[in-house]
């Protein structure tokens, strides 16, 4: 048992690491104009120690809603900052994206909200809101940011919300239309609300990537494949994908023979 | 048992076959130019057949709810060819829309999520999505079918949405709100995510027709009238009123003694 | 328990001419033109009240719920005179604006939503907006009033949001959180849904008006502040600052150094 939380601590702190290190490293990017974040290398490690791992550990699924969350405030608190809001609109912001997908998903599921009995998701959009308030104006590239931390959200809750749909015994179609739904959701509410156009109407792949890290994951789970390896290589797929539709702008043949007319 | 069974697929045939009836009017109508759908004659057809058969007969809801989820589903996906978004895209907009408004029913009224458990609505949706997605150009005029298809949707959910309430206890009154709530959430779902104008904010009847639905129904269901024929009676209520104000855009008086000033 | 609901009707006719006294003095203001409403008087002797009987009386919780959903359904039924719609659309508008906020809350806390089993709250949505149909063109400024309306809703729904959450167990923290979000969801469904700008873009407090006020309440909650009282303080502080957003622009500090670029 105290075997099993340090080695579920290491791999936390491995994605931890891993993920600040991406943000960073994406950052970086952001300000200095290079032409494509180097990410790849360190979610290849990532999903090499969760294979190796995940026979003998715990899940890391409780650590990957708290990422979720953190991602989606982020964005959340960006967008925020592009309406110039004050401090305690930027919370509202981070706290409506960063627990709207994960609370509509426990909704539709019956589950207990998770986050009105454990403050860590409520605490973890607070932070990430005054972060950004005060530091916000040093990203040059600011929209382009939230682009990332909404890409990363999406292939997150993407894999979680299979994976919670999956654990209530949904088919495995069901559970790939809750990850492709609940992915999405968070940034919608960030968008009406703050009238910016929704991502999902941008022409680039988007909620296609949630659509892959949901099917990744849930095949492989029907696979026998071992839980975290799926969710790293679910999570990988759907977030390597929307990076091609962030960068090279990749998108699907679109329906375009002709737009239609008002009546 | 099973012979009730048989007069329940029976009717859920006769309802079928209206359904793609008016379906295929309504296309015709709308590539032919012809100033009204004849859709009267089919819907009368069908309400004398369920108040013959509706003392031995199974509850079609099942079905109806359906039929609800593919209307609006073919609505979501029309709207994602006006915005020539992918497939993926048509296939989350038909799926949002689809089971938006029986979501937020079952929901509101803490039933399970009725495409959880059970993926035939989600089959529907997706299945809708991609014929739409490869036959949407062939109709001359797809906002019209939009129209269509969603008044379809807007009436029947106006009498399931009240029908469900009523099963749970609930009082007339908060059975007729439930059904107009929930009749107009797929189709607000789908025009805020979409950006367009929401069909409330048109002048034409909308919301009343859901309403009008939803209180033949309750009333109807009230005086023991034999359940399928009431809803057959409320959904030809709520359907009728809607085609009038698409076809000759009918309208109640509205308030306009002065349009609010901006402060 | 005769008498304790005795005292309990007492207070609920204080509140209620209060709130009428209220609403009366902010419409001869909006009508006047005087220059800021005279409020604060009447809320300092509600406070009082509420102090000296708060060991003695039941909550006035169930009844500042259809205060809320009052004040709420006031505002949505003035944004439809704003669109002009018909009597449906004004009923629509004034449910899903009045009773938003608490089904959220009912939602996310698992509790029954609160109109569903008793028809009042509907009851009183139905009233305000066919009274609003009939009467909103006689004042003045009408959007004024709307803002008014859903400033004592956000103040009222900040505590009781907060006062629930603490209910059902929840920390501190999540109890105002879960304030400050059922507090802006009825006006943002309501603004989302006729697409105004949701009130939540504007640059005076808002959001921060349902923070103080659930603040306010589970501090004082905390220190062991009669529960009635803390309810009445938690209001009044936040309607006050709100107040003065309305009336002087008042505004945080907002993120400003530099607006967001595209990319």
């Amino acid at each position: 048992m105290v075997f099993d939380i340090l080695i579920f601590n290491t791999n936390m702190i491995f994605i931890l690491l891993l993920s600040v290190n991406n943000f960073t490293l994406i950052s970086c990017f952001l300000s200095s104009g290079r032409s494509q974040p180097p990410f790849s290398p360190a979610l290849e490690v990532a999903a090499a120690v969760l294979i190796r791992d995940s026979h003998a550990m715990q899940s890391v699924l409780p650590f990957l809603d708290l990422l979720g969350v953190c991602v989606f405030a982020a964005s959340g608190a960006l967008v925020a900052s592009r309406k110039e809001m004050d401090l305690v609109g930027f919370g509202l912001m981070a706290c409506l994206t960063g627990v709207g997908g994960g609370t509509l998903r426990d909704l539709l599921l019956g589950r207990d909200v998770f986050w009105i009995a454990d403050p860590k998701p409520i605490i973890i959009c607070l932070t990430v809101a005054a972060v950004l308030f005060f530091t916000a104006h040093v990203i040059q590239r600011r929209h382009a940011l939230l682009l990332w931390a909404d890409g990363l959200g999406i292939a997150l809750y993407g894999v979680m919300g299979a994976e919670l749909a999956l654990q209530t015994g949904a088919s495995p179609l069901i559970a790939i239309i809750m990850g492709m739904m609940t992915a999405t959701f968070g940034g919608l509410i960030r968008d009406v609300v703050c009238q910016e156009t929704p991502l999902i109407l941008r022409k680039e792949v988007y909620a296609t990537c949630a659509a892959l890290a949901a099917t990744v994951y849930v095949t492989l789970a029907g696979l026998d494949v071992p839980r975290d390896a799926a969710i790293a290589l679910g999570f990988t797929a759907g977030f390597a994908l929307r990076a091609l539709g962030i960068v090279r702008g990749l998108s699907l043949p679109t329906y375009r023979p002709r737009p239609g007319r008002e009546y």
